[in-house]
């Protein structure tokens, strides 16, 4: 298993993306609409950040915003076998958001473990 | 740049290293007592996290925890030149917390940008 990516809540991904291209030497490599969401993967290095910015007014990503503002929303663990991944997170008494993995950004499995289990990290698996 | 690692801010070291050790496959690399926290690095596939739990009531960890609880606290990026990372936020009106680098945990030289530049990610640059 390998750090993948964090994600990140923005309302405002064209003047972040500007930023990072600069400060953090990123380069944009996957743009998507998916679910409500803008998504923009920026390659820093070979890992990534996944910048996500709400559409429409209701869905994970906008309540999150609401409640939190803008910032580090979720970090992503790349497996080569998301399926062991999620039956070990069951195992420990982990509390799956996503019991089974499902499709996500970029053609990638995705899970999700709840952050209460996970120390108030918002752990998602990912399988490209 | 590389990102190096994402800062976790915990109440309860033990029990996560115990539980990402299994969960993310991760190995404890190093551990450290810096200005009042109990500092623990993560190697997860060649990236890090950092646990930092701290070991008295007041500093800037026990404030986040006070008033967001346990959670993702800040994403550290690697650059070999970090006063040349310093030099272009400041050119791009980056409010920083450390004008200069200082010693962080684990011997390196570190310095952190404020949130509310840069999308509400507490942004740290590393030089190893």
């Amino acid at each position: 298993m390998h750090v993948d990516h964090a994600g990140i809540a923005t309302t405002d991904t064209d003047s972040l993306v500007f930023l990072f291209e600069d400060l953090l030497e990123a380069d944009v490599v996957h743009e998507e609409l998916l679910d409500g969401m803008e998504i923009v993967f920026l390659d820093i290095g070979g890992d990534y950040l996944e910048l996500i910015e709400p559409t429409a007014d209701e869905g994970a990503i906008a309540s999150y915003l609401e409640e939190n503002g803008p910032g580090i929303h979720h970090l992503a663990f790349a497996t080569d076998d998301i399926g062991a991944a999620l039956q070990r997170a069951e195992d420990r008494g982990v509390d799956l958001i996503d019991s089974e993995p499902r499709p996500g950004a970029w053609g990638h499995e995705v899970a999700f473990c709840h952050p209460k289990s996970t120390g108030g990290v918002l752990v998602e698996f990912v399988e490209h």
